[in-house]
Parts: structure tokens; sequence; C-alpha cells
């Protein structure tokens, strides 16, 4: 991302536990590098690592500083996040960042939550990472909308790949069906259901026909669970989004207790065989 | 079934491809031997079979007999078969039986379609089948009603066994539940969830308290998918038949294309490791 | 439940907000009406209430006392409620209580959380509220688990109902069974979906064969809902449970966003007709 | 599609029922007009009033001559059709068309069922309406697979749109999000969800922010109903495609039978409020 913004021909001083990555040798450095008032955008794992890095920079920024989190923190941490740095005079501001490894060469887009006037601020730097276009970027709401935004995202992302999957297997059982990649192919223009998503599957397809090269197991990486999470706590329906992720859960078993209940069962009532 | 009729003082002839559990060499001979007006129970598998045994029947029996499908055809089946038995004067019921290998003891759960003068005439036969007490017998409509019924009680069984073994594997996972047959075993009585399902996995349990002797694969027979096609074609939301019925095919599968496109996307655009 | 524990032998002091249910004027004076070791059942509604329940108890009770939590609280309440009252010597025990209006008849199924020698000492009382039969008791795990295990079952119950309630409505909409409330009622004996809820749901279609006098609107109490968030906590698939609480959440809902944006997307791509 | 057809330098005749649309009086006409070996498109509402023109057709045609179908038959019906024409020499292609009321200006994808020989006869037709890129078109298999494969596309379609539709409503309830429309529109560049639905979801958004001029109401048109049918008789587990026709279903629903079931359990065992 640094390239993209020193591309836009603004200064970036960088910092990673990497050397070979690093402009400074640590935060301090950074803090010391940079002319106030500062913006310090954050991109480590959620969590822990991330908690530590901004508590860091809080004892080290002035008031009027700026600290943008693009990582991918639970919305949850970030109003908290921006009441502790509240007291400090230190801005807050959460990114959600979109786009993968094709960002680099397409832009990102943002989703960010804080402040109107901090926001404003470091417009610049979000113009320089956005794609080129007129999309791309939201000022999606209050602390915490930024990573909320991209969280609902991640689930709905879920639920596509997810749609695109069960399409795509019935298609290859079908018996009248012979070239199933033509037809995927097919549906990159014209079609209702053309999506970038749908080009990277071509894209799988022309490198793999049958992806006969991969197993079907799907890691998730919390946004998606989180997403279903909401949905539970604000009451609202979420049959696709709940599926695609239990999809993944079972992707990743080696045997279902679940399923083995529901042998024995037929086993007790009807004396059907099971498999042992 | 045989046992049941002939223990509440009917006189039963049967027949079975089988000699030794056949009182007759054929079905000619079998219909000789009864007196008219006959009633004739037919359960063989589904499908050409049973009607080709119908067929055979129609051209032995007189006008006034009564063939009653015992079997588990399809309710599309049901209508027009009596439609062919109608011009010979031969009447027609089907019935959903239910209970599985404890029917013998316990009696069958019947349900049974066609017209109510002909149920009334055979109802000494289902008496004798049903258990002892006030239920296990319904007239539940015109041909066809009887295999619809027993249908949907299909259905929702594959949809009480899959809440069960859903709520089995979270107990299971659980930290802080360290006895889960206990657990299953104390809903038999006082708790809301209690039913003869449950009854038979504690009696699984108790066989085998980890069910680590079964594989978690699980056939259908049927019954559990015309259940949702029918809630298709009647617009009935039926999320719950539905995933019952897609948790047994992902019980059989190795491996799912679905997630595999899915696996594919992810490495797509995230450069998110695969299994290969 | 103060009737059950008095029907079998045992002194109780039951203190309540209504002074016409008091035996006693405050907790304190429910304390000192007890000899030591005490045993004290809090069975008010979930979270603050319990909470300062407990608190005030915490207060007032001796080394080697018990409070048992026989309310709905949270399983994730009970670890540090425990440890709370470990320092004073306090003992405690969580027990999940199901058997709705009818335990007072029929006794209550009971799952406890807790350390055995104190569930050994209390034993009694679980005998006295249990059914009379084997069954309908079980210590769970440690403490938690009995609220847990309640609320598992919770769930389950939830994906029964809505098995039951997505048969009855595939039923109903058939054009072959005419008398619904007939099938119903025969699968209470002989079949293998019989059930307490199935008995009640036959007792409902005999006070109103059509439910005519009910809108199909279902609350949730919080238990299904926290059974979904720990299925996502654990990786656990449960399509059936999920769906279960979705469809209580669409039941609410006059009017569904997610339809409006899908009706939305219809219109602009097909200029299909929408509803205003 | 004659307009696209026409653009591209081909001879077209059309007939329609309104005359004010129709180069000729009848279909006899039509085929008069046109020389042989020719090439007969038709896109009439699937079932009966498909299967009388391409009869009449069927009988007014040469051997060598072509008939297209492209409207939505189901694909069970092209393989008889195909064996009809057969033995008069008269060849038939299924053509599944995607595209909407866009099509015109945008060209549409069209996959295609029938024999290598027959396709790229008429080749020509498909490239004048196919978008202008490489995309957009595909030879799917053996008749039926052009329907077949825009049957999977529209059951695609649905999965697409309900979780599109998901996201949004959790987007609408939270907290945080203050402006949803402008985060659905960020996400039209740079994001993993961009793809033609989200665009046109934004253009809606863009003509009524909160959609308060919709209702929730949902019809579908077969497609979507087919896939599902299809994925349970090929043992493809499709929650996502399952759930999103389920969802349409309730979208249409004044009440629902199930939860009144459900509603009627709780009251009966819980003492629960129902709403009449």
């Amino acid at each position: 991302m640094r390239d993209r913004i020193r591309a836009a021909g603004h200064e970036v001083v960088g910092y990673d536990h990497h050397p070979e990555n690093s402009d400074v040798a640590n935060l301090a450095e950074l803090v010391s590098k940079l002319t106030a008032p500062r913006a310090i955008w954050t991109m480590v794992p959620a969590g822990k690592i991330t908690e530590d890095a901004i508590n860091e920079l809080a004892g080290l920024l002035e008031p009027g500083d700026i600290i943008i989190d693009g990582g991918n923190s639970k919305f949850t941490d970030d109003g908290p996040r921006a009441e502790r740095l509240k007291p400090k005079g230190i801005k807050y501001l959460d990114v959600g960042v979109s786009g993968g490894i094709w960002g680099k060469e397409n832009g990102y887009a943002l989703m960010v939550g804080g402040d109107a006037e901090d926001v404003a601020r470091v417009q610049p730097i979000f113009d320089a990472l956005k794609p080129a276009g007129e999309f791309g970027f939201a000022h999606a709401g209050t602390h915490g909308a930024g990573h909320y935004a991209k969280m609902i995202h991640n689930g709905i992302e879920y639920g596509m790949m997810q749609a695109y999957g069960e399409g795509y297997e019935i298609l290859i059982a079908s018996e009248l069906v012979h070239n199933v990649p033509a037809v995927i192919k097919s549906w990159r223009e014209g079609s209702v259901v053309k999506s970038w998503l749908l080009d990277l599957l071509d894209r799988a397809l022309d490198e793999d026909p049958t992806l006969s090269g991969l197993k079907g197991y799907v890691d998730d990486t919390g946004e998606g669970r989180w997403t279903v999470d909401e949905a539970i706590r604000l009451a609202v329906p979420a049959h696709v989004l709940a599926a695609s992720i239990f999809n993944r859960f079972e992707s990743r078993q080696d045997d279902s207790p679940a399923m083995k209940a529901v042998a024995a069962l037929r086993q007790q009532f009807g004396g059907h065989a099971v498999k042992r």
C-alpha cells in the first residue's frame, strides 16, 4: 500500500518487523521522522498485536495526530479504542480494506469509520489507495463502521462464492452440460451473474478445468462468523450467509459428529446399515 | 406384519419370493386361496416391482376386491393406479407405514389414502396392525394421501434427527459439558425435547458413548427428497427439511466440488493457501 | 417448584417479591431462617436481576452454603460467578430446568453444572424436582454446563418445532391430504416422529383444527441465539438450528429489507414488476 | 433481439401476435419468406405455447432447417423435442438467454445446447446477439444443455441477490453504519464483491435510498425451483440456492402456517403468549 501512496506523490515512512521492508528501526523513530500533525496507518493482524501497536503509538504521538487502523480488527474494538485515544487528543479512524492481492494494481475499496473532519484530513491517503474511478471509497459512519462495512462485505462475499460453488457443482453433475468451463466463461459478459468473482472462477478453470488439483477445504478468517453473530444479535434472518459459513466448517471436517448421531438413529429405528 | 394380523384372529395367506416365507407358489394361487371380496396387501419395493405386482393382481382379482399398497410408493403413483383399477371394479388404498423394526412389537402408525367405504371395509386389518392405544391410524385423504402423509412424516423425521445431531455435535465440542451421554439421557423425561428418537439416541450412546464405531455417512430413501420437491412445488418455505437432506448428501461426499470452487476463488483473489 | 420439594418431605422457605407468595420479608430473613449449611435456589430473570440477587446472598451466606441458580442465565455467567463466590467458601451450582408449565405435575428435567460433591449434597432437592422415573437428571459437567446443556436443549427444541411446522405447512398445502389433524394425531403412537411436542401439536389442533386463531409470530428467549453463536464459535455446522431461529426472526417482520433489495434488483435488471 | 441481428447485417423476418411488430401474417408466411436452409428463432412463453409453435413450424419446415428455442423452456423439454424433429430432418438448438432488459444494448449471454454442426451453422446469429467481447457465448452441451446452463445461472443469481439482500439488511440494522448507500456504492470498484448486480443495487439506492417505495415481495419464474429440484435429484448440497428460493416464498406469505404451528407449540408447553 505504501507504493500506491508514494506513487500519488505523498511522502511515506514505513515500519515493519522485517528490517528489509522498514525505513526505521522502531515506532519511536517512525514518529520522530514524521511532521505533526501525523497520520499513522496500522496494518497488522487483528487482536493483541494491533492493540499493542496502537497503545505504543498512543504513548509516542501528539494531540492532533491520527491513527488509522486498516487491519481486520473486529468492529467492536474500534469504539473503545477511539475513546481511549480521545483524552490524549489523538484521533482515530478504522478502515475496512478490500481488494485482495489485486489491490496493489487496481486500487483498494476503502470503508471508513470515524469523525468527518478526521476523514477529510487524510482523504489524500484514501484517494491514493482507492481505485481511479468514482467508486471504492465510503465514509460509512462512526468509529467501527469501517470495519463493520468490511465485515458485511466479507459475509456477502462468502454467500456469493457459495452460490457460484453450488451452481458449479450442479453443472458438473448434469448429464447434459458437457463443457462447464465454457458455460462459466460465457457468463462473464452479458449475463446477470457477471462479477469479478466470476472472472476469477473462470481464471481458476482456465488453469485447472476440473479443479482436480484442489481439495474442497475452505478456511475462514472470522468476518463471516462475526457477520452471522451480528445477524443473530440484530434479529436479521441470514439463511444464506449462515449456510455459507457452515459449509466452510463442513469442508474442514473429516467426519461429522452430527451425522454420526443421525446414522446411529437410523440404525436404531430402522436397522439401516451403517458405515464403520 | 402377517404375524400381527394373525395374532388378531384374522386368516392370512402370505406370498413371498422366498418360498420359505410363502404360503403359496404364486399370486394366482394366493388369489385362489382367498374368498371374495378379497383384500390384498402389497409391500414390495416402490417403482416397477410394485407396479408389476399390482398389474398382475389386477388380472387375477374380481370386482369388489381391494388392493392395499403398504410399500413406499411415491404418492404420485397412487391416483393413476386407482384410476387404472377402477374400470375393473377393483378398489385401491395406499398406506404409509411407520414404525421401523419396532413395529412388529409396538404396532405400526398407518396413514391411509382412498375412499372412506373401502377404508371401513378393511379397518380390521388396520386395527390389527396399529398400536393398541387410540393413536396410530388416520384416513388421511384421497388416493395418494397415505403415502403423502408418510412422506411428510419422513421429512419431519429427517429434520428432527438433524436437530438432535447438531445439538449433539455442539455439546461434544463444548469445553464445559463433560458427560454428553448423561445430558442426552436426562432429556428422556421431563424435558420439552423428549421423544422416541431421543430414546433411541440414548440407546445408541449406551452402546457406544462416543459413537466412535460409526461413520457420519447417512443414506436417504427418497421420501426426504420428495418432501422438499413438494415444498418447492407448493411454494412452502422448508429451510429445515431441505438442510436435513442436503446434510445427508454432504455426509456421503469424499470431497465437495462446490467447496473446491470456493477454495479456488479464495486463492485467486486473496492468495489464500489451498489444500491439494 | 417449592411445592414439589415440600411434597417430597423437605422443609422450604420461599422468598418472592410478591409478599403473598413469600414466607419472609427479604433475603436476610430468608438466610436467617435456614440452618447452615444452607442451599439457596435462585430462579429470577437472567442478567442483572440474577447477579444482584446472588451478590446480595453472597454477603449474607456462610462458608459451606450453596447457591443454585435455576434461572435462564447464560452459561458464560456461571464460571465467573463461581469464581467470585469461591473465596467466601460459598459453593455454586447452575441448573438448566426444562419442562415448561407441565413440570409442576410431571417433574422437571434438570441439567447441573458444578462440583460433584456439591451436586451430591443437594441431590435430594434435585430428586424432589425431577420426574419419578430413571431419567430427567444429569450432572452435565463443570460450572456453566447445566445452563449450557439447557441452551442446547432449547436449540434442539427450536429445530424440532420448525421441522414439525414445515411438515404441517406442506400437509395443509397438499391437494390430497384432507384431514391434517388426523394425520398429526396418528403419529402419536407407532411412528418414528412421536414425541411430547407432537402430542402438544395434536392438543393444539384439537383446540383449533386450522390454528386460525393464531398468528405465525414467534418470539425467542435467547437460548436459540446463543446456541447458534456457540455453533459458530466452535465451528460446528448448524444449518437446522440456525434456520429455526432465522424463521422466528422472519415471523416477526412486517416487511423484509433483504427482500426489498432483491425486489429492487429484479426490477433493475429485468424490469420485473414490484409491489409498492 | 431482431434489431441486434439486423444491425449485424443479417436479414430477419419477424412474426409476432401483435401485427404491428410483425413482418408477416402467420408462421406459414414466415417460412415462405425465408430461403432454405432456414433458421427460426422461437421466443415465446415456456410450455404449451412454445410446444404449439414448434409443432406448427415442424409441419411447415423442410429437412435441413433449424429451430432455435430461445425462450425459457424447461431443459427436460428439449431432448424429446429434438427427437420429435429428427425424423423430419429438422435440427434443433436450445438457447438460454441472459441479460434482461439491458441485453438490447449490451448484448446477451447465450448458452446453447445441441449438435456442434448446427451450432456452427447459426453462429452468425449468436455472434450478432452476444456482447462484443470475447465472452457471452458457450456451446454448453447436448440438447437441453443451453436451458440447463441458463437455469443454473438463474439459481446462482437468486443466491447472489439473497447474499446482497441479507448483507444490506444487517447494514441498515447496524448502529454504527450511518450511510449504507455510500457503503454499497464504494464496493463497485476495488472490492471483492463488485458485480453487475451490485451496480444495479447502487442504482436502485440512488433512486430510492431507503427502498421505502418497495415491498419486500419477490416472485420467481421457475428456474430457481428447477435448480433446487436438480440439486435434489443429483444429490448436490445446495443450502444457499434452496434458502434463496424459500426466502422468496416467505416474502409472498401474509402469514406462515409453519410459524403458527410453532407458536401453538410454544403456547402449549410454556404458556407463552401468542398473537391472535
